[in-house]
């Protein structure tokens, strides 16, 4: 069996691992103030371009989501997100047990405009009740989105532009930004995320780390205080380091990018070979995530040698599968994959 | 600098490391539905002698402790304490974050008596407004406790009666079980918390791993679902293998058993020391903490090399100083602090 | 200015002001025990056919339905609904607020249907990571509808079946019950709402009372503990008795159905002649509240003497406005409005 | 039977059902923003010398603490308060039901000191690791307390002072403020109030309405948006005028200061009787409320009679039992029970 199904199927990167045993003896105080995670915080403020950024590590996406959003909406606010967006479909309610309403818009391909955002919140003030509606506090995006599909530049900054006018802070959640850098078309820099946003964060678990995400805070309004919400939220890692050690390979001899566009250039090699046999795409192929219409007969031939999600159906006679790449994948198991469609 | 000051200062076991160098290529699916978390779950299964336990994987202890008890109490439920316990004092509030009161209950020691509980359930439902008043739901306790003492076989036992008398679910909060089950003076074994507790969790982040608490639900009634409440508290782990890989080395080869008498038999080599050069100690030293009285005069030169927490006044002229001894504690360096001392 | 902008423009019925002078001296306990709030309940279950109903008074409709849905949902369930649904729509985010996701159905018009449960129920179990999903856990819908519909007895047995099927309490938001008892087409009893729901509540605040709900609960397992939810929610009024003062006399002669019925005859009278005038209604005119589309140049002039609320735009010439009728629209009132029409 | 065991047993003050008669046929908008709230807060702002205060009004006490408390504090911040206070004992948890810590401080009598929380603050940013604490985020006492105590207005201006330096807004829980302010020894003004805390309300359940709650908030920065904070709480009366009808009555012609001295003057009747016959008090009688330690063999005759609240042991052959007296206390009952002693 050779999965495709997501890309967190593997363990760490080997720079990590080779990291984690040279540093297991040292003695260090928990918590994420140990060095590692200083020299970390540091690579990434290089990285992104903005030395003042506060940088904390969340175990996970669904944890970082929660306590970012948890920590920046007031008690009678909710979260604005594309209808198919992970915090609205795929965490359990997280956000809403933290008292938040996630506020969906109506989105095809997993991204939201600017025009929607300013539209939503004119609404909201118009309304001679609104103070019986969940106010918009926050606006939430994921780069790539859900579907594996990005935003420009020009409309992260069109976003960027009216939640400043609006008040409403700008959350990106990265947890595969490494995959949308690296995309073919894509022409946001990891630097822009840290202009054209409030906070936003770098995600390990899926781009060769254990597991991890880098939280970067940008907006000075929403740095207080943050670790008091990790801890409360579980966040807080005693051995924090070890989420530390990881970015500090990952953010090391551009070892995050190296590997994003492995798999980058994997999708499209599997991308190209699809479009070449005939076969369509439900979302627009950009990244890593690749949401193909396959017929429904050739389903149970395809799942004795190859693991992939069930995305839903196409139509009467196919099914939409999704196949991942990731920094792990291996180019013979993808033409394996290719051969067999 | 030596550090004494947590039982989390180093990285992970070397046979843990190793199962990590063996199993990093494997490709497994997520969220904790691995081989390696299945035979971890196993192993945890046959070494609390209960087979239809439910044994899950979180990530740290406040995790597992807000998971736990906000799975089981009901809305308007509290849980009873300790007040000196690790969620009243030390989670930021994670416990009231969902929605909960912590119930503290008077303790010199860090230890609560059945007679407590039931004479706090008497009187809330001898009072006519208890309806006013926070409902007990749960008890919570830890073993070993915050201040290092234990419970006897019988006093855990008693506890357990008096919650299953009055409908209590009994939680035990094992974040250094492995410590206290291989103190000198305690009678309680592992097998015991299956029988005498309703959900209890084995800590592996102070106890040889890098990071991860074994939750394990013996009473039918809080077992369905439980994962709802991992991904929605952000527990669950997308590469959640690396916890099974970890508790599979712990729970093979009587490891977390060995591990655990290191540290304890290091603490015995200081405690012993420490006596016979006229020291007192705060709380009995029972497990891998000491808490000693230290004179004020003395703390400069011994911090100069020695790292160690700071526990509060004890008298006039004397700081309660707290060491931690662990499975990674080097006999050497134990024996540099007792020729400081 | 006359007011048709809602269903709570004036006081409380005469009787009740009576009641009140009547009983102001008395001396009684508080929070609901006294003997006006025993005998109401006793009406209360006479008149839905229910002795072994549990009846309690709360303050008002938003605090009704957070009280009822957070003492169904556990931590991880939501609750389903219409997306136009109050819950939804129009209490600022009550029930995200005590934790739970509220997962709205489309709906034309107001209502959902038996089919719409079950699917939406048999989708989330057949998802492969279900538990990645706020699990659904009860039902709501309103009897009249936000859009002032209504559902048949087949539509509210159906959903009852599948809920029941499901294993999902069924609420039913009857703030405007008596509205919705007494129309037209109306074939659902006071008592059907007993036998094919788990927990309904009789609305007071727009049906004659100052204020007041009474929440009824048949499911028996929805009945313990249920007064420290309303405590918890800060719904437990000191001089409950207010409450079962006002319930004592909606409950006698008849009175309740017998206001409701004027309203309904005086929206009759406003539907006919809006009708005879060619207008038409954006929903089905069914109960107390019309949704009439609007010639927007019509507007100004009705604003200079009526009061009515604007619900939104019905095409590129019309607003779609709200009439409301209540207990205590005056008949001379309803006359003027036609004849301004 | 005669009852002393609450300030709310009787209804409302005969000028406020006056009130109700003459506007009740009234049709006024809804939620507050009618004439007579206006009207009522305008008379408000009068009588606490504060033109720039916001006035709303809540319906009861657990209401109105939840729904300030929560529109304060971040969600990593607790609320001091004393020991005994009605949030951390006799609210169901209310408090915590919003996310929120109760900090509870020792008291022997109600009240707590500007010194205590200085030290609480203090200790709390001197521990190394406070980010794993619950922060304090503001101050709440009542005037009176639970205990029937008072602070002296150097108390107060010092508590303030405190919260001023440490950045805590303080609120005053005010649900038995009159009688506070009637009170004997009493050197604290209404005003007063507008000047040395941050929010406070003015009861109205216990002192002449038959419910409602008016909190004034005085801090500029916790004004905004308190309205989305009272809907989602459940707080917000459809038919608010209720509300302002009551206390329009109130805060005309000294009515909330008449009817409360009326209190405080058969109370300080009792208190002279009990201490002629002997009889000790647990908390200093300075209110409506007195704590009589009680023989345990008269108690069963005095039952037969009068209602009171049983409060506690005193001693081995003594009860504490708290008398009430309100405005609505009738003198010859007072005689009648002192004659019974």
């Amino acid at each position: 069996m050779i999965r495709f199904d997501s890309d967190y199927t593997e363990g760490m990167h080997p720079a990590i691992l080779q990291a984690l045993l040279e540093t297991n003896d040292e003695q260090t105080i928990g918590y994420g103030e140990d060095p590692h995670c200083e020299h970390a915080r540091q690579l990434i403020r290089q990285a992104v371009q903005c030395e003042t950024a506060d940088v904390h590590f969340l175990v996970g996406g669904t944890q970082a989501n929660t306590t970012v959003i948890a920590s920046i909406l007031k008690s009678y606010q909710g979260v604005l997100c594309a209808g198919t967006g992970h915090i609205n479909c795929h965490e359990t309610g997280a956000v809403e047990a933290t008292g938040h309403k996630v506020l969906p818009l109506a989105s095809a391909d997993g991204t939201i405009t600017a025009a929607q955002v300013d539209a939503y919140v004119s609404a909201h003030y118009a309304d001679g009740s609104h103070e019986h509606i969940v106010q918009p506090g926050m606006v939430y995006i994921s780069f790539p989105t859900e579907n594996g599909t990005l935003y420009t530049r020009a409309q992260l900054m069109d976003l960027y532009a009216v939640c400043q006018k609006r008040g409403l802070p700008l959350f990106v959640d990265g947890a595969r930004l490494g995959y949308g850098l690296a995309a073919a078309g894509n022409d946001i820099s990891l630097a822009d995320f840290a202009r054209f946003s409030d906070v936003f964060y770098i995600g390990g678990t899926k781009v060769g780390a254990l597991m991890g995400e880098a939280v970067v805070i940008v907006n000075e309004k929403l740095k207080p205080d943050f670790r008091y919400n990790i801890k409360q939220r579980g966040g807080m890692l005693a051995k924090g380091r070890f989420l530390g050690i990881q970015f500090e390979q990952l953010f090391q001899n551009d070892l995050y990018q190296t590997i994003s566009r492995h798999a980058i250039d994997l999708a499209a090699l599997l991308k190209d070979a699809l479009t070449a046999k005939g076969y369509t795409f439900r979302y627009e192929p950009q990244t890593n995530q690749l949401f193909v219409n396959m017929p429904d007969a050739k389903l149970p031939q395809l799942q004795q040698d190859f693991a992939f999600s069930i995305w839903g159906r196409a139509d009467d006679t196919h099914t939409t599968v999704r196949f991942c790449t990731s920094w792990a994948t291996k180019e013979d198991n993808v033409k394996a994959l290719i051969a067999s469609l």
